[in-house]
Formats: structure tokens, sequence, C-alpha cells
């Protein structure tokens, strides 16, 4: 018979999706033009030009039986060394090529790495706002998911209610810096403190804590700045990337799992994860897809598009009264609603043909996401629609 | 902590890796030529050319942000129609679209499939002697495996074994038609016995029997004749396929599952296996790799080679008094060795730079694997080390 427990998470449609099929309906009956879908955080910008020629340089200059021959299960040595040798170099850290596990993108190695350091009934932490998706990456793994409030004035780390919840059942933290819905990016001290905190629970309980740091926006950052490297703040991090965002090729799903050097356990988390693979039938990513990757780990597509965006956004939605927290990175916005019920203010914006997403299903109620991967000349024309509809539906402002 | 039970499964070393280790290593020493590794199934000839077009086609004609960008998670609509259309056309099937999930490779395909139809708990039948990964495949998934005892002589079903083994418990068999390690393939009238003998235990239990058909050998098949395609034969058929062989593409992981349109919820289970992925973080295969597939569904690369080696080896291994079955495809003979000890025999193989399989882990004991993926070249001058090794070593035939 069919898996009923699986049968069962169909009947629980994503709210994304439903959103997003309705703009697609929509946009088939009124134009493309004229709906301005918030909804979906797809990249909306090329791939460089670079990772073309990579493709296209391997098509021509390797022999096929090598270049599409079996890779070994644990992602193969050049491509390893090569993610090592640039880490090392971006962010003085000291990787080998046996502490990278090359992966389906972010979400093949969110689900490694939760599986390598958890056993089925520990507790996974989760900060407030967070991608829902991590909850069938944990819960999938027979571990349990519990969400730490949100500091709803920055979207950094309530410390105060991290200390209740980071009890003796807590194998791992998860993080996501930048933060998808929030766009924060976690400051050095936040990072700091956490690592104290989790060295100091980590002694108290005698066993490790790992920090599982998702970091798939970490190339989209603002203001000239660059994001804290999470792994030089706290030894036992797993850190997940995912290379969707930066080269902008979600399609092509692929990332990979760096195991820091100081990791308890560090030299057999990627073996470890090799195991995890064979039993959920994952394997390698594909090949030429790896060694095109490896080619090109110090480039990226042209971001500055979601800075622009993110810019003329968040000076409109400041202008009408709204309370946000300006992003530091990603492509996302998390202003407050100007309701309680964030579903009732989406739905009042989808009548304007403004696809916005409810923050409930990212553990932030009253909050909604706006996800600004278009075009900078359609987030201009969107401003005025967003204008029209704060002024037409919210006269008196805020609603509470 | 690092996971106790994925830590535990290092320390089973595969005695396929171990012997491919040594004779790489071997090979290092003694010069690549004059190491006779018949270890690994590692196809050994081109993608055809037509694969290679199809990418450059791709990376010529085809916007990036589409090419690279985010795919479906149940796949790309215009690629599952091509696998369907595909399949219809050769075997006479009516696939849809919707019944066809793509996977990385065949590991994704069955694990997947496997895990799409049973509960935790349940039985799944494999028949000796099987591809050791089955192991980790089905009890991943929380299922159990359970052998049925080979039928030496040819290879087919032993029925009577199956009609004892075919319980209650019993949520899905899984098959695999040509065979890896023997090499056998199921006849219509083994494939039409297996399906009354399904079908009349799914009457009498009250609930489906899945069977779950591996054919990445589907293409590889001798003496100018087709494999029986199997789900003609029996409604309730997942069929997982893997293009490593046919397109000679191990490395870029690509496959599917094709649901049975007959099968029982033959709609949701492809929903079902998406929501899977949810939780393994599988997710799609690479989109670049996806759409070069399904322009190359019903090209192969040039198979030839392995019919003529089966041939030299075949005969060899008969001129030397050896029982063993003539294959009707993949790349592998499975004959019975000299002694009762089959790891002994290959250790004393080793001696003369033969690499051979015991068939221990297969579920075949008493036998080995002589995986045929070489230039024929090597396979002749592999020829008269074989009769020295074979002449020196059991100078009165057989031991036993």
């Amino acid at each position: 018979m069919i898996n009923q427990t699986y049968l069962a998470m169909l009947s629980h449609k994503s709210v994304i999706r439903e959103l997003s099929e309705y703009a697609t309906a929509r946009a088939a009956e009124i134009g493309n033009d004229n709906v301005f879908d918030f909804s979906l955080g797809n990249p909306s910008v090329p791939a460089p030009e670079s990772f073309r020629a990579s493709l296209l340089g391997l098509l021509d200059g390797m022999d096929p039986v090598r270049l599409h021959g079996y890779s070994p299960s644990l992602g193969i040595p050049e491509v390893k060394e090569k993610v090592a040798a640039s880490l090392n170099r971006r962010f003085g850290m000291d990787y080998r090529a046996e502490h990278i596990f090359p992966t389906s993108g972010a979400a093949g190695a969110l689900a490694h790495a939760v599986r390598a350091v958890t056993e089925p009934g520990d507790t996974v932490l989760v900060f407030a706002p967070y991608f829902p998706e991590y909850n069938p990456y944990i819960e999938g793994t027979g571990a349990h998911i519990r969400v730490v409030p949100a500091k709803t004035e920055d979207f950094q780390i309530d410390f105060e209610r991290l200390s209740e919840y980071l009890t003796e059942d807590v194998a791992a933290v998860l993080i996501n810096s930048p933060n998808n819905p929030s766009g924060a990016v976690y400051s050095e001290a936040t990072l700091r403190r956490l690592a104290e905190m989790m060295e100091s629970r980590e002694r108290e309980f005698g066993h490790a804590i790992f920090l599982i740091s998702d970091e798939p926006y970490r190339e989209i950052c603002f203001d000239g700045k660059t994001v804290p490297y999470t792994a030089k703040f706290y030894d036992n991090t797993l850190t997940c990337y995912s290379f969707s965002k930066s080269l902008s090729i979600p399609g092509e799903r692929i990332g990979y799992v760096a195991v820091s050097p100081r990791c308890e356990s560090a030299a057999q988390l990627v073996p470890v994860m090799g195991q995890i693979s064979r039993g959920i039938g994952h394997n390698c990513p594909a090949s030429l897809i790896m060694r095109a990757m490896a080619d090109n780990l110090d480039q990226t597509a042209d971001l500055s598009v979601y800075e622009t965006n993110m810019n003329l956004l968040y000076n409109k939605f400041k202008e009408l009264g709204f309370s946000v927290v300006r992003p530091g990175g990603t492509f996302y916005l998390f202003p407050k609603a100007l309701e309680r019920d964030s579903a009732a203010f989406c739905r009042k914006a989808l009548k304007y043909d403004l696809v916005f997403v409810p923050g409930d299903g990212f553990g932030g109620p009253g909050y909604f996401r706006v996800a600004y991967c278009l075009d900078t000349e359609k987030v201009r024309r969107s401003l005025p629609v967003i204008e029209r509809f704060v002024r037409e539906e919210y006269p008196d402002g805020s609603a509470f």
C-alpha cells in the first residue's frame, strides 16, 4: 500500500506554492506585466558567463568517459580540494578536501548534516522566522524541530529565550544568516554570544551541540558588507551551502556541507554523510555540474539587482508607515502586516495583484514576506500599486 | 554527537571497493595494462555524441535563467512527457507525464519507490543473487529485506521458494532484470508466472503487493533480443531506471521512476515521492542533465563491446570447466568458483592480477562476479592469464 505518512503530507498544501500558482493563473488572465508576484524566492538574474564557459570547456576538452564517469560517493577529489581552498582563502579557514561533502543543493546539505549529528528523538533548534522546509528536513530524520521565538526588533537572536530553549536534548542548532524570510544578517557580536552560550552548555551537558549553518544567501549582502563566516566563531560547525543564489543556477541543485576541521569527529563526518546517502539514494551530484561549479567558486551572477530592489521596496514600506527591519542581505523583506491576521492582509493585497506571503508558515504570524527577485523596472511599477493598496485598504494606517 | 548507526555502517567496508582499491594500487605498481580489474561495474564506453550535442545545444540556444532555473519538485513537465512518450512507443504502455518521477539515477529511484509503497516494518523481497546496495536502500526506509534463495540452474525465479516467502507482511517485491550479478534476463514466462502468483496473493491478503522493477541494464541485452518490459505483465509495477549504462553517463546520476498507470494509487504515487524527497533533501536532478537526457531517450552508447567481451569470457570459463550460466544481458558473468570458499578462490586469482569479486555479498556464496567493462583487447589478453590461474591453482579441476 502507499505510505500513509507521506500521503498525509500531500494534503498540507504549501501556501507559497498556492499563491504562486494563483499569480501564474492571474498572469495568464491579465498579462504577466500586471501581476506583481513577490511570492517566490526564485533567482531572476542569469548565471555568470564564466559558468557557461566552464561547461563548454569541459564538454570540449575532457574525455567523455572521465567527464561523465562514476564519481566517488564522497565527491570528486579535485572538486573538494577547490572548494576547501576557496573557503580557506576567503574566510581564513583550514579545510581539507576530506571536510567537503558535495550535495544536491542546500536541501541535500541540510538533510545530510542534520542526520549526521542527531539520533531519532533529538531536538534541533531553529529561530523564528525560518524557512518552512526546515520542518520536513528535520522531522524526516526522526529528530524534532523546536522554534525559538523571534527577536522582532532586529531579527538577531533573543538570548534570554535561547537560554531557556537550549536544553540537554538539543543535539544541534540550525541558523540561517542571511535569513529567509527576514533578510537579517547575524552580526559578529551575535555569533560570538551564540558560540559562548553553546560552548557553555556543551560543557554543562557533557556532549557536543552542533551548529548547522545554512548559508545559501552568503553572497547576497548589502551596503558593501560581507557576512561573518559562522564556522570562525564556533568549532562544532557544519556549513551548508548552495550555489543556487550566488551563481543563479537553482535548477542545477548543487551545494556542499563543509565540516569544520575543529569539529568533534571531523574526520568521520563526511564518511558518515556518505553512509547516509546510501540509505536515501542520493549519492553525488551530477559530475558535469560539480566540475563546472568548482571552476566558478569565486564568481557570482550580477547580484546587485537585489540591493536596488530592496532599497526601493524598503523605502516605500517605511514611507507608508510599516514596521520593517532593513535587510542586511538575501532577496527578502519581512514587514509587519497592517492587521493582526497577515493572511487577511495578503488576501486584500491580492485584489491589487500584489502577491505577498503571510508570515505564519515562517513562524512569523503578523508579518509577511516580500521576495523581490524581479526586474527593477517591475519593482518600480509596483510601488504606486503598493501605495494605492495601503491607502485604500488601511486609510487610518495600521489597524491595530 | 555523531549518529551512531551511520558511524557503525562505516566499519563494514565494501568488498568490491576494497578489491577495486587493491587493483588501483597494484596498477600503480606494475602498470595498468598488467592488472585485469574485473571488480567494478563501471561503464567503459563514451556517451553517444548526441548527448554532448544536446548539452551544447541547450547551452547555446536556451535562455540561461530558464535553463538553470528552479525546476518543479516533481520534475520538468516537458522532460516527463518525453520520457512517457518514449516508454509508450517502445513498450506499448500508456504513461502520462504525471507518472514519471525523475531521480538521481537508479539509487534515487529505488529509495523513493521503496519508501512510497512500504511502511516501516514491512518486508521487501529480493531474489538472490542481488546487488548488495539493496540492503541500505531497503533498510534505510525502515522496511526489511528478505532474500529468496537463488535458482542457480538459470537464475530465473524458484517459484516454490517464492511461494513460501511471499507472506502477508510483504509489501513489495524487488526484481532486477537483466540482473547484477548473474546477467540473467527474466523470460516472459517467468514474469507471467510471477505476476500470477503476486496477483493471487494480493487477492488472498487483501492488499496490494508492489513490484519494483530495477532496470538499469535494460538496454544491454545480447543475441539481438530485447528485455521483456516488466510493467506489461503486472499492474502494480514501479519501474526504476538509470541512464548510467545505456547512455554511459554514470557520473551524471540521472534516472526515473515510472509508475504504471494501472497501479493502485497511480495518481498519488509521484506526488508522494515528491513528499519523500522533501524529507531526504533530494529534490529534482540537475536541470541541464535532465533536459539533455530527455533529448536522448532513444539513443544508447555503443554497447556492443559488452556482448563481445561476454562471449570471450563465457567461452573461456566454459572451456576451463566452470559451471556458468550464459548471461542474457548486463556486463557481468557469475560463474561458480572452483572451491566452496569463493573468497579464497578470488584471493588466489589476485596472485595472477585477476580481480574478481566473491559472490557472498550478492547472496551467492560459492560464486564470483566478473565485470567486463574493459577494452576487448584487454579482455583478450586476460584469457591466457585466467587459463594459467586455473591450471596452476586447480590442476585437478573443481576442488569439490
